[in-house]
């Protein structure tokens, strides 16, 4: 795009956890940008629910310790999956020129990780990565079930007038939305009550070359199935 | 700055609760910016804390009912703080042109939303604006002051080698953390632990401009004084 700062072109690496939502955004938004040379990543596998990202050696890298990690060849890393997206998106068509467009897309992104990612997500990690006498799940579920439902309920309500996030088309707003709405039945949400939120999940899976994330392993399936 | 997308410049107007660090976030940066014609604005006081983001006209313009928000003299709205912020600071020195720089102010302002305000500003809420006997003090303090310890420990760190956390310069990653931390022992957290941290809040208090977050209205400070 015209006038935007260009990320320099080189192969990266994105340390990530694949049945992570936060983490499946970026395979979906790369996937999407297309890989070809001076635009290419490989996929280091982290899987942080068994400690991954709590190791020294991940930890001198990212002191928060959570997935996903972009690192660059030189080393350079940058946390936080949706600061990875609107870097690598900059100057694609996965996020607008316009400055009032540009804005109301971060602005979704940060709802999306303050009043949507810790309960929508939460609730599925809680159904599917703690036991099933994990207090957590009389503790946490409830609050997690009601707010999740309140920002569904936004997201229903902008869907009224618009079909994207992220301004008139798909982009990084969408993706980053996308990634926990698009399993929120394994937290325990019925999609069925936001017809604007499911047409949307369409509208993202019909996107070219949009991949869906991979299926949880087998003892997350179970307990997922065990909670329903 | 060059190159960089101008917001259009106009009067605006922000909704916010001045005792709110996610509030003050604006008033900090436009008032360093400085007001002059074309870059001017009012301040609409909302207290979120009595009800004034759930009435229906608040609701209409932002269905998430919270402060910050900003609106334009035609009707147009932005809300989320850290999008407001990085929309308003775009093209000046507050955010850095260069593209891993801006990624870098970005990841901390997500950062900031994720792993530092919903425990640091949620402790100080509860000691401040919920009665002695609310149940959230036994059940969710703790939890706050552990996960809120982290982040500043976090900060600490990544201050042992930079001045900054918007890049080579002071900018709108300082002023989004600098909102709660700077006001963190209203929450029970001890700064004098993190060095790095006090000697920064003492550079962002040094900066030209800068305002001190008003005091809390006596009810709150004398919960916070009981809660001591």
């Amino acid at each position: 795009m015209d006038g935007a700062p260009r990320r320099e072109e080189r192969v990266i690496a994105i340390h990530g956890y694949s049945v992570s939502g936060n983490c499946h955004k970026l395979r979906l938004l790369l996937e999407q940008m297309g890989r070809h040379p001076g635009r290419d990543y490989r996929w280091i596998e982290t899987d942080s629910a068994h400690g991954a990202t709590r190791t020294p050696e991940y930890l001198a890298k990212n002191p928060n310790g959570k997935v996903p990690m972009l690192e660059l060849d030189d080393g350079r890393v940058l946390v936080e999956s949706n600061a990875i997206l609107h870097y690598l998106a900059e100057g694609t068509a996965f996020l607008p020129d316009d400055p009032w467009q540009r804005a109301q897309a971060l602005s979704w992104m940060f709802f999306e990780q303050y009043s949507h990612e810790p309960y929508i997500a939460v609730a599925r990690f809680i159904r599917g990565w703690t036991p099933l006498d994990s207090p957590r799940r009389a503790n946490e579920l409830p609050r997690c079930l009601e707010r999740g439902n309140q920002a569904l309920a936004v997201m229903d309500k902008h869907l009224q007038s618009s079909d994207w996030f992220t301004g008139p088309r798909y982009g990084i707003a969408d993706i980053a939305l996308f990634a926990y709405t698009g399993v929120a039945h394994h937290g325990g949400f019925e999609l069925a009550r936001y017809p604007n939120v499911s047409a949307w999940l369409a509208r993202v899976r019909a996107t070219p070359g949009f991949v869906e994330m991979p299926a949880p392993a087998p003892e997350n399936a179970a307990l997922l199935a065990a909670s329903a």
